[in-house]
């Protein structure tokens, strides 16, 4: 039994803990043997004094074995997994995963609901008519298999520890230190059984990461604990000032990423993808490196194979897969309405966390983990940072199934625009790579 | 209702609370309504980030006002509490009350149990035959008018808020900030009622004060809360490196308290008592200086008066006051055991906790505050830093109603003590007065 009271007053005083002591304050907080009050009094002693990058392995490892970890090894080739820190509008994993599944790497991804104005994959297709998210383990395998690829809900024993320490963190104001983002992330993502990893984080203002340094540094120590943990993980610093494309809602993002596998998705959208899945190409050794998996990536989009592997691993788990060709299919909205530019000039900036709070509004979104959400609501956006625009003309289309909700969207998407009477430099997509 | 998540981030991000914040923060711990886990977080937070004077004010009123307040306005005159941060050996409330109530302050004091190598006042007075700490309201009244003075234990009801506070502080290693400190006592002390207050504030070893510094920015701002509370407050910062006088322990501890008393006392207890009650004369305006104090505090000494004010309170309170002139009706020891020195030369040293520590191996102290104790178990000490040392000379006697204990106690007696082949200077006892 470890002494809680010294292992507070060590952090307390800047000291690193022992593997012994974050180990045996892992198992406490899985067993429930350590109250709450040490566990908070502990995590606010380390956003002050921080961690070494080997207590944050350790803490990783211990939250990553505190449950079940997946057994990928069925599944031949190396399994790639792909995650991103969150923001608004990102569909990309509907995206990069039927890309690199259609490159030859298996994609086994366990993947999350929405919160607050970050949207969930597992929403996403759940917009899709008949989708299952919950597959037996012999499914989920099937799946990969034979489609290349399948995403489904993170099962409730995925690192129990991680999900209690989040909680805590969520009302104790501790959420924001970069070893406990870092260990909440890579524990799930290590349990999760893929070979390598590629990360996705988001910086600027509609992410928890403010500036390119917090984005950096994240970045850097995720690949550090997947290094240490004999993983291969790439860290891609990408914007997340404005919303990632056009379309931000459950279905809505469903239709773009689709637009995307066609080839008709909005720039942005297809760089960002382009990317990813070049990267997750060469992490599953399908390609000798990154530019090559970006090749191969190009030919997998404009071929149609790509949307081959969607529409066969929609099928596969349930889901309706004429919705990749008539998006009559998805529930429509009842209501929709135009938010229009109060001025003439330039767009100067888009703010992603209005745009996702608007979007939540409209009922596209959770406050709590209990509310219930409306997957036809959202926002498609008609134009971006650094477009010219007239006083009226349409920013962009909201939609809801009802008025008041409408109303309120209307009103929150409205602040997040900012206006230049010159042509203002267009947001670089994607910052940095870091392995 | 107050957000707590916010103002845990508030205090965390480096800002002062507001009085709102502080008073809401104070209701809910007192009713229950914040979760120990926020709470928790919040005091390590101050732990980074200290409080202003102004928010530890408001925290010392916002505490004190969360429970019963006494209503001493029924006795005349100018009423003066003391109160100590702590120590080993510190009986000086068995001394300076009857000294001062002889001079015409009365005293109506709460004082407390002690716990760890801490001795407690309450402790001390029961090991006197019959008598009884708890008083009804009326008892506590007429005691003080006619005896001058009156010692009972502390309410459950007084600062129920420091109460919750303390506990939780005790095991999330949250004791140690200069502003919960002072909230903590100043919040009792305040409660008590009395128009003055005299601060002994212990600094060195022995004291969680370890260095003078400390203890006088503890005094400074402690002063300050009673000024801000319209209350003359005095700190008298004195050493606690090695224990007070030679006594240690319950019984022997009031057997001390008589002996000085009677002007027979160790020479640092007597000068530590002279000029305490010199400073409680002063506040309690029956002396235009505190020299005037001390000098009347030696003539009720050498009068004889303060013994007397002592013995009409014991009997009062039910207690056999005979105990002043027959130390053989207090409880005798079963077993008693000398410590004997391991060199020739000089103390240089009597640590004042390991001293303490001893004492609670001997039955004298509690663990827990479930812990029973045995009043007649205890140490005398035979020899003071400075005084020189034969080998195998006797360094003090170890009393205790078990074998055992006493073998335990004279192993952690005997780490106490370090010795010097030159005389090393005496510790200067009374350091510093903030008023």
């Amino acid at each position: 039994m470890i002494d809680m009271v010294s292992i507070i007053e060590k952090k307390k005083t800047g000291h690193a803990l022992s593997e012994e002591e974050i180990r045996g304050f892992v198992k406490g907080v899985t067993d429930g043997s350590i109250p709450d009050y040490q566990t908070s009094a502990l995590l606010m002693a380390i956003c002050f004094q921080g961690m070494t990058r080997q207590e944050t392995f350790t803490l990783t490892d211990a939250m990553l074995h505190s449950g079940q970890t997946m057994d990928l090894s069925e599944i031949k080739g190396i399994k790639v997994d792909k995650h991103s820190t969150g923001g608004v509008g990102d569909k990309t994993t509907l995206i990069v995963a039927p890309i690199a599944a259609a490159c030859g790497v298996p994609i086994a991804k366990m993947s999350g609901r929405g919160l607050g104005f970050t949207g969930g994959t597992i929403d996403k297709l759940e917009s899709i008519p008949g989708f299952r998210v919950q597959l037996s383990p012999e499914e989920f395998l099937n799946t990969v298999e034979t489609a290349g690829m399948s995403v489904v809900g993170q099962t409730q024993d995925v690192a129990p520890a991680d999900k209690k320490l989040y909680a805590l963190r969520d009302v104790t104001a501790t959420v924001n230190n970069i070893s406990l983002i870092s260990s909440s992330i890579m524990s799930k993502k290590l349990a999760s059984g893929s070979d390598a990893i590629v990360l996705d984080v988001k910086c600027g203002q509609g992410s928890f990461n403010k500036t390119q340094k917090a984005a950096e540094d994240l970045g850097r120590l995720m690949v550090d604990i997947g290094t240490d943990a004999g993983k291969k993980v790439v860290a891609v610093i990408t914007d997340m000032d404005q919303p990632l494309g056009n379309a931000v809602g459950n279905s809505l993002e469903v239709m773009e990423a689709i637009d995307t596998l066609k080839g008709k998705g909005p720039a942005d959208m297809t760089e960002l993808a382009l990317t990813l899945s070049g990267y997750m190409i060469y992490c599953g050794q399908k390609a000798d490196s990154p530019e090559e998996g970006r090749r191969k990536a190009e030919e997998a989009l404009g071929s149609g194979r790509a949307l081959d592997v969607f529409r066969k691993f929609v099928t596969m788990q349930g889901g309706d897969a004429s919705c990749a060709d008539d998006f009559g299919i998805f529930k429509q909205p009842l209501h929709k309405a135009e938010l229009k530019a109060a001025e003439s000039g330039y767009i100067a900036g888009i703010q992603a966390d209005s745009i996702g709070l608007a979007s939540q509004h409209l009922g596209a979104g959770r406050r709590t983990k209990e509310d219930s959400i409306d997957l036809s609501a959202g926002i498609l956006l008609k134009k971006k940072v650094g477009d010219p625009i007239e006083s009226g003309e349409t920013l962009a289309i909201l939609y809801s199934d009802s008025e008041e909700k409408l109303a309120n969207g209307l009103k929150e998407a409205g602040s997040a625009y900012t206006y230049a009477a010159e042509a203002p430099k267009r947001p670089v997509l994607i910052k940095e790579i870091i392995e």
